[in-house]
């Protein structure tokens, strides 16, 4: 270690022999790791077959679903996947233990996660949330035993993102008192639904709610898509999505609704009744807020899918940090051995910042949990934090799928040749969670959807992306709130002025100092943005689009900078919770590894905006690398920390074709 | 546009129309782009079935093969494979012709690429290469029609990147007068041999070459590994390597020698002959040159392997633009209509420098291998020359492959649920080039030879990854060198002062400027590199060890600036060729998009070296950002450019699932 850095001696872990962290140490590691639902965690450890996480790429489609619909079975099983509903229907009221059971999935088998969270989550969860009595009474029973296999139509060729825009109709004939449902052209056909194309019984159907001649926007309707004997029922054709990059074990299918007729109980009326005579009525008052409030139901979805994309990731980040031990490759200077590959900085540089980010990620998803389960079963009708919830479920779930993304390939690269192979996992892992970066919300629509909701500071219904709304709305109100709240400029210039970057001898490893960063970033990009907005604000039409437009690459740094924040949050609250100081010490360097890898990595920014010199952004550089081999010998500790059995992880991670 | 960026202006060629870019200025740019085997080009066009484009993700791994087998034996048929070899045995000397057929499978089918890659690429290239007048007349015609399947069997389980160390030992008896092929122990099996598991007959096997008692280091023997039958010949045990992420339609597998005796004309003697008595004698005095001189057979397979990578990305960049240029999503603001999502900023930054950078490594690929092509067909022995190809060819294919692996991913995001559908080709081209990154060279591993060679100024030997020996060596004469050369801190110094950075009125689209740029980094990560090693070398042992792992990053980073300058050099070179100013103004701004790309993605290091200044790093961001809106509506015309048929293209990126 060279000069000037002498901080990286302070309390340095290496010192410290936490491999053998002691029983006690790594007791509390792991319980900090395992939060609030570790009975969850525990029972999926003990019930889940380790065969279930045994690549499935040799068989075909057809085998691949059959096994995936037999675990479902299996799981249906379990008391698991009906924790999350109420307890008259038999289920625990335990929404944060759902979720812990899918991203637990993650580790294990995607296919089946993602075919338990259609069934149980979207399906299940719309009929709870969107259904009133007469719906759950009924269904609620079938639908936890998987008797009655359901799927969540919403998405149309034409419309993802844009769910408003959905041109499915469902109209009220009052002569029949029933709705016909109707696919109006194939732009309209429901696409990529799960359980759609082989499984699926019955579907919630997002359709335009039309009566009296009128329509009432995005409403939900039940309409059988199958009968006893597994045939399309009249009026309705399925098609297969066919082979996919991965998932290849759920059924996405196509389905056209031919005028379908159900009766008007068949209407998911908790939020939006049709009366015998066709009258509209709703509780909710404003038909935008009626529709987000319906959309809040997936919020649940967005939460397991960032959780199971996190462990997805710390499986094959576990599998890679084997290899990295047990692989060596070219001669050892001053000994008759080889060196071990995880020994290189190199490999250690693709390795352990992103393990360092898992951890992170992990705390925040534990937090987001908890926090959704608080919200969702307190019975609190607390909009702003309902909100609040929304906007970081979505942006959580877009940094931790990109995050999966690249750590799934890294760790690919990392084993080289046997990487590649599919009895090791990482290419099933990879290939499975891929599409997560894109459904469930597109991740770029996602963080743009965050970054306008803190700049209305969650006033406004998240969810809705309508540009010249936004921009009207923020040009009267909100960004003079946002502007007078940061000082616009002013603020800037003070926070320029007092940064620490201007002093090369700040400590890059005070938490205190890494959360300023942080929340410097977070403000100075979101003051920026606003200030951006407000221009284009001026323009109309085609040149408002194109004044919006050039805000984009702002929105999403906005939104990035504003979940990192939260995550290095979550990440300092777990180490508070850390009773055996040597469980803190080693939590507090990976967290370090995480600040300093992600400030790194957007150092470019820190540089522009003179908060950092450029001899303090090589000295995070360097502090990343002293990080990465400060924290080398701990790497199987930390993966151990983990609490993935090691029966999950693949069987044949050895030095195969490796480079 | 805002003030201070009037430059954009100058010869803006948004106002040229080059939609319309007219016939003759279309024609030149597809000349220019389809270079020197534009004849290959067209032949593989017009031969080539489309239906080899379709995926084939719902077979099964046997019926991949089966297919990958049909389709080599079709191109068997024709007359492309054997241009790369001798007339004398019915080729035509046209190495580059050969080169330009690889590339163009990289559009098409994976399997098939490196199916024939496996073929006429390594274990053709390796009998024409090391083998001698009796093995061409024996086997080169049989190899070319694909009647003897044949397998390049280097790499070991515990050995990959280090070929030097490979176990398997092939040892003269000179009482039978034949060489016994032994693999020691399950480490040293041959592991991941395309064409091992189902179709090759016969192996050229990399063993240490053992006669009277003494080791010879690496040669190359010949073995018949299964017999007409297709059964393993006796003493040879060969294991399916299975289910992989992608190129399934290849037979890689693993191969254990038993003592199995193959005559004493088996080995491939151009480099290394054995005498009837044993004598051992080699035209190449030092056995570390031979060993090289025998592995720069592998430069062929490392050009072809880089060039079927970036026309992968090519493919998977038409089918995304194409699926911009069809999708809308949102109401656009002031008109009915949605917005087409190549529009959004957001996107064209995800597609349109990834677009420039396809066409960047394209001309630098086509020089590469026209470089090849009068090297190897040149006759000439010019040592130097062989090793900056070698260099130059190892550098190229990561790159590359990196680029393509990153830029499918993009692609298929880019396109959301639609491109996450086989159908649409993006998910199998990800899958089956993901391995590119790895093999044929860990690109880490080639990177830093890279490096190693621009330190020694090619002087070395290219290929050898020995810490000690590289470190002694520079520490004894080279860094001397290059520091003289460089004048080290002096040097950077005075580009430091003289840095354009300081000026924020530089023209970003100035050539020479740019030019520059790319020199300085180059020149100034070397030295400073160069510096950091002969500190190193005062080390010794373990600690030198851990002396030059520690610039693993800035080798890294010297490989990278390297061969970004040579590529920026090949683009330069492309544009002067064009004889249409029209033409010539779009492939411009093309390259500035490229260039400046890659300045904002690495600006963090230009900042942190002063070569930035904050506001200019901030205008090459923006510059990016008028340059994706410049070209944006050239998208499909740069397509075009590419010569990609459409019919290769994918089927349906409809509208379907997609954000």
């Amino acid at each position: 270690m060279g000069e000037g850095r002498a901080w990286l001696l302070v309390g340095n872990i290496a010192a410290m022999d936490v491999d053998q962290l002691g029983p006690d140490a790594f007791a509390d590691l792991r319980r900090v790791v395992d939060g609030r639902w570790a009975d969850v965690r525990a029972a999926v450890r003990e019930q889940l077959p380790p065969e279930w996480c045994r690549p499935v790429g040799d068989l075909d489609r057809e085998a691949q679903r059959a096994v995936t619909l037999e675990r479902a079975k299996v799981l249906a099983g379990w008391d698991l996947p009906r924790r999350g509903f109420e307890k008259a229907y038999g289920g625990e009221d335990d929404i944060g233990g759902s979720m812990t059971l899918y991203e637990m999935l993650g580790l294990v088998d995607l296919s089946l996660m993602v075919k338990a969270g259609v069934q149980w989550g979207l399906f299940g969860g719309a009929l709870q949330a969107l259904g009133t009595r007469k719906h759950h009474e009924r269904y609620l029973p079938q639908m936890m035993t998987l008797e009655l296999p359901g799927c969540f139509a919403m998405t149309e060729s034409g419309h993802g993102s844009d769910v408003q825009s959905l041109r499915t109709t469902a109209t009220y004939d009052v002569e029949r008192q029933d709705f016909v449902i109707c696919t109006p052209d194939d732009d309209a056909r429901k696409d990529y639904i799960g359980n759609a194309a082989r499984d699926g019984r019955i579907a919630v159907v997002f359709a335009q709610l039309v009566t009296q001649g009128e329509s009432h926007g995005v409403h939900a309707v039940l309409v059988p898509i199958r009968d006893e004997r597994g045939e399309p029922c009249p009026g309705v054709r399925i098609e297969d999505c066919g082979h996919k990059g991965g998932l290849n074990g759920v059924d996405n299918g196509r389905i056209w609704f031919d005028d379908v007729r159900v009766p008007r109980d068949a209407l998911l009326d908790r939020y939006g009744q049709v009366a015998a005579d066709g009258t509209y009525s709703s509780p909710v008052e404003s038909r935008s807020q009626r529709f987000f409030t319906m959309l809040g139901a997936l919020v649940r979805g967005r939460v397991s899918v960032g959780g199971a994309a996190a462990a997805a990731a710390q499986a094959s980040l576990a599998i890679a940090v084997e290899h990295g031990e047990n692989r060596t490759q070219f001669a050892r200077p001053g000994s008759d051995g080889e060196v071990t590959v995880l020994d290189y900085l190199a490999h250690q540089r693709r390795l352990l910042p992103a393990l360092a980010t898992s951890y992170a990620l992990h705390f925040a998803q534990g937090e987001l949990t908890s926090d959704l389960h608080d919200v969702q079963t307190g019975g609190t009708d607390d909009d702003a934090r309902q909100r609040e919830l929304e906007s970081r479920a979505a942006g959580l779930k877009a940094i931790s799928t990109w995050h999966a993304t690249a750590t799934i390939q890294g760790c690919r690269e990392a084993c080289g040749g046997a990487g590649y192979l599919s009895v090791n996992r990482l290419v099933q892992l990879k290939a499975d969670s891929d599409v997560f970066t894109t459904f469930e919300g597109d991740n770029t629509v996602l963080m743009q959807l965050v970054a306008k909701s803190m700049l209305t500071s969650y006033r406004d219904h998240f969810g809705e992306l309508d540009t010249m709304g936004t921009v009207r709305f923020l040009a009267d109100q909100v960004v003079e709130t946002v502007l007078e709240k940061t000082s616009a400029r002013g603020l800037v210039d003070r926070l320029a002025a007092a940064a620490p970057g201007r002093d090369d001898d700040v400590n890059l490893l005070d938490r205190d100092w890494q959360r300023e960063l942080f929340e410097w970033r977070e403000s100075h990009v979101v003051a920026g943005l606003a200030r951006r907005l407000r221009r284009a604000a001026k323009g109309d039409g085609a040149d408002m689009f194109e004044a919006v437009n050039r805000v984009q690459a702002h929105s999403l740094r906005a939104a990035h900078a504003h979940v990192h924040r939260l995550v290095l949050e979550a990440f300092s609250a777990a180490i508070d919770r850390c009773d055996d100081e040597d469980a803190k010490a080693l939590l507090g360097r990976v967290c370090d590894l995480y600040v300093l890898a992600e400030v790194e990595s957007d150092r470019g920014w820190f540089l522009e905006h003179g908060r950092l010199t450029p001899a303090l952004a090589k000295a995070v550089g360097r502090a990343v690398d002293d990080l990465c081999r400060d924290l080398r010998p701990h790497a199987r500790t930390l993966v151990a920390g983990l609490g993935i059995p090691k029966e999950w992880l693949a069987a044949e991670v050895a030095k195969a074709g490796s480079s």
